[in-house]
């Protein structure tokens, strides 16, 4: 499939939609009509209107949404109908927090080792899932199918770390490390920063202090 | 300051810029031109001119911008010289992870305590900040003035509680919980969806492999 009528605003907006019908799976909800998946989003009829027409699987006027055909429809385009390998370099908090959202792994992505220097983590697990030194992490990656690679350790080690992946075979990074990576062009890198999102939070709380003394 | 001038898309980019010239600012970096900032920074040098030139504190032509200037003025603008008071709710992994974060500190947010109802996390503290139970929340937030909680515990709890907070006088909420928060509008509820980041990331695989078969 290539999507190619899709638009990108659209496509950011899947793993949103996704979430609210998984949420509408579970409750056992069936078909849902776009005014009522209006109300619970908070975005217009209409906006849902178009954004799902891109994916079909929508009955007879009247009769709504098929709640299940859609989650399915979106998840084939986020990729998620098949299963990625991956693995966590930097298994303290933040890194041993990623390895008990379980749900990651209902959506596909198979935790299969966390990666540290600290010695006192060596065989301790996670779910089951063990902890290795990174002195092994060559070997291993040479010897297992992974797709994607977790980067929740320091800044200072965080370029390092993934220059070695990459000359590995690692094409995608999830980055949480508080730098950019400058990575090949064919490495896809997703980052998640903390703290670029809490100033975000703070610009908006002064915007606000400052219209309320307006 | 209310920054009339300053587009939405410019402020989206200020917390790069701020962690930019703050690592120049450690590697002792007094002047920058806007083609050196550009080269570190992957972006061209015209749109740095251009978004730079809404705070001033470029030199005379040829000399750069004065590093220190631009990083205070930035840091104006995100709110980041008042401090902001913080609590975090849920004392988990990934709660621990953001106490960790000393960088927060010196940014101006300033965790004051941490909650959960795990009775084995009572008394415990982090970097000398303890861990309280739920049931003293109520009165922590009466008797501290508090203008930020993160939540980091399950969806299944994240929109009782953010009820409870916002009824308590909390104005802004940085929320990790899987789900989206309908709260006052004069609430801001900051959101880091783990999941959609790994789905966005995902997406962006499969778009590649698509890409490369043909």
């Amino acid at each position: 499939m290539e999507h190619r009528g899709i638009s990108r605003a659209v496509i950011s907006r899947l793993p949103r939609y996704y979430r609210y019908l998984g949420d509408l799976l579970e409750e056992g909800v069936e078909r849902i009509s776009s005014n009522d998946l209006s109300k619970k989003m908070h975005v217009t009829a209409s906006q849902i209107r178009q954004d799902l027409n891109n994916f079909g699987g929508f009955g007879q006027q009247g009769y709504g949404y098929n709640v299940k055909y859609l989650y399915t429809e979106i998840g084939k385009i986020l990729g998620l109908d098949k299963n990625h390998n991956f693995i966590i370099i930097g298994a303290g908090n933040l890194g041993q927090a990623l390895a008990n959202y379980a749900s990651f792994e209902r959506s596909g992505f198979i935790l299969k080792s966390l990666f540290d220097v600290n010695p006192r983590m060596e065989g301790v697990a996670i779910r089951g899932i063990p902890i290795r030194m990174m002195d092994e992490l060559e070997e291993f990656l040479q010897q297992n199918e992974i797709e994607i690679a977790a980067l929740t350790l320091p800044k200072s080690k965080a370029i390092e770390v993934a220059d070695m992946l990459v000359a590995n075979g690692i094409k995608a990074i999830w980055n949480f490390a508080h730098t950019d990576l400058n990575l090949p062009k064919d490495v896809i890198v997703e980052s998640v920063h903390l703290s670029d999102s809490l100033m975000t939070l703070s610009y908006n709380i002064s915007r606000r202090n400052e219209g309320n003394k307006k």
